[in-house]
């Protein structure tokens, strides 16, 4: 067994399985290059909300014992853990003095599907209270620690990028997957909602919550989907056209009604995306989305308060004084939300959903901003969900592709969005604009 | 302390309270008449999936020993929790051999709020496999062990109705709450999906799983979604008109597109129901829905079936031999749902939600069948959740009331149904009716 790869942690998920596959690279080898690397930088990064290398070495071991027939489809790759997702071999703490030390010995539906498939659960990654503040944990952005790297899935996405694990597994309400996703310079996804189990997560929001994953290609991201089960219709089903490449295809510029929140980077970023597609024969047209969907980031607001209102009010009656004022606002209505407000955003989104499926099934994808600019500084506030809270509440499925700069030099990337249950359509489109923007869009990670 | 009560297990809860509250009866004792009753039922019911009667006993005397003056609301209620709902300091184990012995230690979101409230976290109860298949578990009908007391709710429907607990949790997917009420000769109530947390229940479907509660008075019912904290809207804010009492009183009478499956026994109730509301100057309307409300059985079927694919993945993929074929049938999508389908179904019951709030708007409820008929005879299958479904995936609330009999003199309840998050307004007509129902509809509990 030999090593022919200097440093391991540098790996794409799915590069590293190739190797593990062929016995290039053993597991024990991939876990160690990824705690080194993590020793050296967790001072500065600061991703992890749990971690024990002894037991990572350990399980690792494991791995490597098994013979390679009886090995899955995932055997050895290391995944970190958003700490609002149970692992049944780690604590759960929810960034919540409530939950400190607190272990429940199951995995979470999706932590249990990648065990499963032979991943190596390899920690817990830093998250806001609950995922449901946005007052940053102690993680900063590795790219440039006097910023955030975004939230609530701050050491996800700060993990992912610094190459401290390949993989990693956050969950979107607002924008807590693709936000992160833009700040780190990395890929991300927001599947489809309902198309991956949600159970074992912590709930914020009944009709918002989706788990997200984070990676550094879009190979990967297809391979964890596929491994989740993520399926689209076949095409003739009436799933709509495969994509057949950038060339002639169509994509949909989508500003939104939020675009006045949009800073120089991301109208950069959104204008050089087109352009580089317009360069490679795309055609890129503007839509106005029906004024309705201006009623969008209110709906959002009120549903996640409201829903919110019920999924908190277990630890509040436990204890007020260990939640922050933010959730025990929500508990007590604050904001004075109706019941008949509460109905008319859920019923009106719903009227939505279908209508965006159909203007989204006439492009190859939509084309929208990710996060209004780059990482803002200070590690507080972890930024705005602006551009993310729409699609989250409208179900499509969001992908996070980096490769532009904003004026400090750090990482801005753009959304694409399919209709519902396009998944796999939308990587296979995200796959090929992905190499384009890393290419052509003028950012490159130096870490 | 002197007990006044010869037997406080007949007692409904709220009766109950007021007595601890007045000092007439311990927590103590009021645990031991149940576990007398149990001992004395068990052989013949078997609602229990857990029950450890020392620790019952200990938690009792800890609860009898807070001073009066740092009581909850709830201090010192009984509650059993269906064996797919988290208990802190018990074992889950859903009916499943892959969870024999699983103790997940900490309690799900309605079970931390009752535990807050002072509430004696009394035992598990039965429940089908996941709560997701008609297989019964070995539970018995207490009116008639050689029925099924229904499902999926199975122990915590026959222990309420047989006096071994005054309050029981329960879930709703199809009719899991509202069959085992109506076989049961009791109340339930399966809220407005949404207004109570379902953190810490096993998830079937995203869209339909309900949080349901059982009891032997509708006073019960509103104690226990108050503190649930289940609010409607001041009737001033749009809520619709308070409920000034039976007569006058307008109802709407739904039979739905399944009234074929009615039996003799569910027709003589309805009509019954009707009878008795009209001759205490109710006005009773037959309502015929729109005929797209005809698709309900065959979306709610749609959902799921595709929900369920995506929730039981994680136990196909840890062992599909330890689940059943009806699970794995889900996850193999054996029935060829497209997501095309399954869309059409989301958005086309979408589109209801606001229509029958419309409809149930303009009554002080509707009025229609819980179920097809009697218990049926056997304990392998739980009955049909035909008359159920349809409200479960409308999301509105839903209160069975017992009263009437079928053929062999077992009970047959009939549903109130109002629009969503008038939960509160539901109960107070089912306060209404319940008794006139319990007067004159012709059954009487013998038990």
């Amino acid at each position: 067994m030999t090593i022919t790869t200097p440093d391991p942690s540098r790996l794409t998920a799915t590069r590293a399985l190739a190797l593990i596959r062929s016995n290039e690279l053993t597991v024990e080898t991939y876990a160690r290059s990824l705690l080194s690397r993590i020793e050296s930088r967790d001072e500065t990064v600061n991703a992890w909300a749990y971690l024990n290398p002894e037991f990572v070495l350990a399980q690792a071991r494991k791995l490597d014992a098994v013979p390679f027939e009886e090995r899955g489809p995932l055997h050895g790759l290391p995944v970190g853990v958003k700490d609002v997702i149970y692992t049944k071999d780690m604590p759960t703490e929810h960034n919540s003095p409530l939950y400190k030390d607190s272990h429940v010995p199951v995995d979470a539906a999706p932590v249990a599907i990648l065990r499963a498939a032979g991943s190596l659960i390899f920690g817990k990654t830093t998250t806001t209270e609950f995922a449901s503040t946005t007052n940053g944990p102690r993680t900063y952005n590795p790219h440039d620690p006097s910023r955030t790297p975004g939230g609530s899935s701050s050491g996800s996405g700060a993990a992912v990028a610094d190459y401290q694990i390949p993989i990693a597994l956050g969950t979107q309400t607002g924008g807590s997957t693709i936000r992160p996703g833009s700040f780190n310079g990395i890929y991300a996804v927001k599947p489809t909602w309902g198309a991956v189990s949600r159970e074992g997560l912590k709930v914020y929001s009944l009709v918002l919550d989706t788990l997200g994953v984070f990676a550094r290609g879009v190979e990967d991201l297809e391979l964890i989907l596929g491994v989740f089960g993520v399926k689209d219709d076949e095409v003739n089903g009436g799933g709509g056209t495969a994509f057949q490449g950038v060339q002639g295809a169509r994509f949909g510029l989508v500003k939104t009604s939020v675009w006045p929140q949009a800073g120089p980077g991301t109208i950069a970023a959104v204008e050089k995306a087109a352009a580089i597609l317009r360069s490679h024969g795309a055609i890129v047209e503007e839509i106005e989305l029906p004024p309705e969907f201006d009623n969008m980031p209110a709906w959002h607001a009120t549903i996640m308060a409201v829903d919110a209102r019920t999924s908190f009010l277990s630890e509040y009656r436990r204890d007020k004084s260990k939640i922050s004022k933010h959730l025990t606002g929500y508990v007590e209505n604050n904001e004075g939300y109706t019941r008949v407000q509460h109905l008319a955003a859920l019923d009106g989104i719903a009227l939505l959903r279908p209508q965006i499926d159909g203007i989204a099934g006439r492009y190859a994808a939509l084309l929208t901003p990710s996060v209004p600019d780059e990482a803002p500084v200070g590690i507080q506030g972890t930024g705005s969900a602006a551009f993310c809270s729409m699609w989250t509440a409208l179900h499509t499925p969001v992908v996070n592709l980096p490769g532009f700069q904003g004026e400090n030099g750090l990482p801005i990337g753009v959304s694409l969005v399919a209709p519902r249950f396009r998944d796999q359509h939308l990587l296979a489109v995200a796959k090929e604009l992905g190499k384009l923007f890393e290419e052509e869009g003028g950012w490159k990670s130096s870490l």
